[in-house]
């Protein structure tokens, strides 16, 4: 799964790959799949050796001195104290050291298996996996209305995510499907991540027997040895920032865990609210957060994979809004990703942010922005890389299809500087000389294909050409797209016998629970 | 001028001060000006040693071996050929070694300096100065109407610069007053800079005569011994790429350097047109034309500034059409900033770039890219920062408004992290402690005013709240502040006796010639 050496080309393979290239050859159809991207561009950081082990040191303080309340969880303190931590009520106290020897069991590396093993991923080291937008209540629909989201919205953000070049992985609850009971829209959801697409997947963690559901279709869809032995799920553990991890997270951690899948424990914080208001305590608190709530899961099961999680944004100081896009976020997340290197973990942030609430310029400005120091942090799971509205309140299909775009930029931007004879390009300055052009030299003619990255939303027409095509937004375009894609999509292949299998789980699950709506 | 301890608020004095404070405390006037950027965080590089070394040998190749145009400038020629180059024509071959030497008197750092001395700006080291726009002859009006700029408009751009809190430099062709004529615009627009702003600006580069003029005027303002021993004026000199330069800039050059103005020479390159497809290519090219370019202004006059400038974009290998905010440019963008530093020249590259025909969502991500590349490269001078739209043939009033909110951005994100008691928050953490919130805390209090950047254009409400106040995007809050500030807006002080004299050499200089429209 890790083996460079696999193309893109090669990552198209297979029945969704030749519906995509029939797709492309037709015309609007989306590009071929990427791969996950491997960094060869080097890291970019704020923070010098002195500010990094201050806030270290300061986090440690954090750990020891204040604690971190395991709430509601008898069983997460016994834990704590058995292993050396000072608990005292729902207050764990943790001894100077005691996470990172603890976090000293957890991989720095490894794979998430997808059942397509072309799109299994490395999360860790040098590679950038890019995921939807996870959480809203709403959509901002094909044709520009804001709604609740039904499950057929969801599953259409599954297609598109299925098809998306670069989105590595199809990431978890891409919109709530409030049309569904709560308590059953877990089956749904994973049932259409495992049947629509071939990427790897999130997990539920709104109850801990939702995430058992989640392991038990995982068992269906791999076989019981193979998720015993490898991560196929990774799922999103949030603090319940400043300070606080709950019975829910804990609950769906412990599961998680203990069946040797990944977690991503993320402190959830806008800063000014659930942090103080400065970058560097921002950080202190995070690492704290991140250290208690990660060490955690090697008490479950020592060697589970477990990612160094950062969702911090500010509030507005004048109504108490979450804002996005604005350079304290980015600040935050550079820092946090040097602190998580430090650590050994993985590291998520980030993604293609923004508070607008429709998919405009401050939209866009914020998501650049966003994602931007995303990858230049050298993040390895980004979440929220697509289809964010409204601060995570709405998933837009316009601006899913306008980050994608975005997403192919960043993974260009990834290769670095081809250093290569044929990078060097010698032989066409040599050739066209002074006061010529580059249009058809040798060169030009055999790089064509590959030189530069090609925009499907950029309009770069004249003005006049612009008019004639009738004067369309970015978002507009985006529309047009999206409504093709759907329109082409086709599912990828999957063995009969899994798919009935995981089809009477879901039903038989459904049907020994009556509806629950809160 | 390079005293960092000049803060914010210091800067903000005089008339200016006033009225901006009056107009900030009636809501809704810009907020205090903003001194130049010094940058406390470091720079990216996409280079590694041996990248930028091979680069280099290939530049001092083309210099060489290939050689580049001085056209049409028998006087440039002849000065090569005393400085020892080996000239055929109008080829000049470089001995290896010959323009780093000529460089060595070219100064690394310079000032800037403005008419308000609060205003001046270093030009190199760790300072960033944004300035607007340049060059189109369109306008995306107030209305939303594309036309033909006019002088109405260019004034309007100069007022706005002014204002603007993060516009360090009034720029120079803030768009072509196309209702002039074509001999006699500099005067207007250089009469513009001068009495409508107190900040720095850029002269006239479109004949010899015309930069004469702009150095004439800069003596009635500045003093005749000042302007001699100082640079109160930066200018454009474009290479006409691939490696040539031609006569109009070698004039103006030649102009500016001799009277120890400074000079910004810029091979403006589309890569696949005007340099090879590629970034190494491209940074190749782009090396030779500086130095070449540089080294001529330290032979008009040794030791008059010069900045090592780029403009490098791509082309649609489809339309030929230019493209922008793509990760080629941005690759290209650090690359050639670690050459200039290599080099010991200041560096120009970026702004706030976009093919898009509306300020809508392309238009910010592109923008976004192109601004997040160019504070991270360490550039010093970012020309476009401002109001650039449609491939650079429009200057948009929205654009410039938010645009400017963005640059007030990357200037906080350029303060780094705050490691000081206050920016740690200890006390914070300790006095909210698990499961409360920061929102009333003493630290975030004590912090309230400084704490986030704070956007004058994002929109951070609720969607109802969004809602009742007319659904409105990004830029039609941004055209309110534009017509807003226009309105608001009241000129700096200028001495009569000066004012006057300004005035008499433009009538003068008019009435002395026949207009011209080509």
């Amino acid at each position: 799964m890790t083996d460079s050496t696999i193309g893109a080309e090669e990552q198209s393979g297979g029945r969704r790959g030749r519906g995509a290239r029939r797709a492309a050859r037709a015309g609007g159809g989306p590009s071929p799949q990427m791969p996950y991207i491997r960094r060869a561009i080097r890291v970019y950081e704020v923070l010098d050796e002195e500010g990094l082990a201050l806030i270290e040191r300061n986090a440690d303080i954090v750990l020891e001195e204040i604690g971190i309340e395991f709430r509601d969880d008898a069983e997460a303190l016994a834990m704590w104290k058995a292993a050396g931590a000072d608990v005292r009520e729902s207050r764990v106290h943790f001894p100077k050291g005691l996470c990172r020897t603890l976090l000293k069991t957890a991989p720095p590396v490894f794979t998430q298996h997808a059942r397509n093993p072309e799109r299994s991923v490395q999360i860790g080291g040098n590679a950038t996996v890019f995921a939807p937008v996870y959480g809203p209540p709403f959509v901002l629909d094909l044709d520009g209305q804001r709604r609740y989201a039904t499950i057929e919205d969801f599953r259409n953000f599954a297609k598109l995510a299925y098809m998306a070049p670069a989105i590595h992985h199809n990431g978890g609850t891409l919109c709530e499907p409030v049309d569904v009971p709560v308590n059953k829209r877990h089956l749904d959801m994973v049932h259409a991540h495992m049947t629509l697409s071939d990427k790897p997947f999130m997990g539920s963690v709104t109850a801990p027997e939702r995430a058992a559901d989640t392991v038990e279709m995982c068992r269906i869809l791999f076989g019981e040895t193979f998720v015993d032995n490898n991560c196929v799920v990774i799922n999103l553990i949030n603090a319940n920032s400043p300070m606080v991890f709950d019975e829910t997270m804990l609950g769906a951690a412990k599961v998680y865990a203990r069946a040797n899948q990944a977690t991503i424990v993320t402190p959830f914080i806008l800063s000014g609210a659930m942090s103080p208001v400065t970058v560097a305590g921002t950080l202190t608190q995070v690492l704290a957060e991140v250290l208690a709530g990660a060490a955690f899961t090697q008490l479950c099961r020592p060697g589970a994979p477990v990612v160094f999680g950062t969702f911090a944004s500010s509030i507005s100081m004048q109504s108490g809004a979450p804002t996005f896009g604005t350079p304290e976020p980015s600040l935050v997340s550079y820092g946090a990703a040097q602190l998580a290197r430090r650590l050994g973990l993985p590291f998520r942030t980030g993604g293609s942010l923004c508070a607008s609430k429709v998919p405009d310029a401050q939209a866009a400005y914020e998501s650049a922005n966003t994602l931007n120091s995303t990858l230049l942090a050298g993040t390895n799971f980004v979440l929220h890389a697509a289809g964010w509205l409204e601060g995570g309140l709405a998933s837009s299909y316009d601006k899913f299809i306008m980050d994608i775009d975005q997403l192919g930029m960043a993974q260009k931007m990834a290769d670095g500087v081809d250093l290569s004879e044929n990078g060097q390009a010698m032989d066409a300055i040599r050739e066209v000389g002074p006061g010529s052009h580059y249009l058809g030299c040798a060169h030009t003619q055999a790089n064509f294909q590959s030189a530069f990255y090609r925009s499907n939303i950029a309009d770069n027409n004249s003005y006049e050409q612009w008019q004639v095509e009738g004067e369309k937004r970015a978002e507009q375009r985006a529309n047009e797209i999206a409504r093709q894609w759907l329109g082409m999509y086709e599912a990828p292949a999957l063995d009969e016998g899994i798919r009935e299998a995981l089809d009477a789980f879901v039903a038989q699950k459904k049907s020994g629970m009556p509806d629950a709506f809160t």
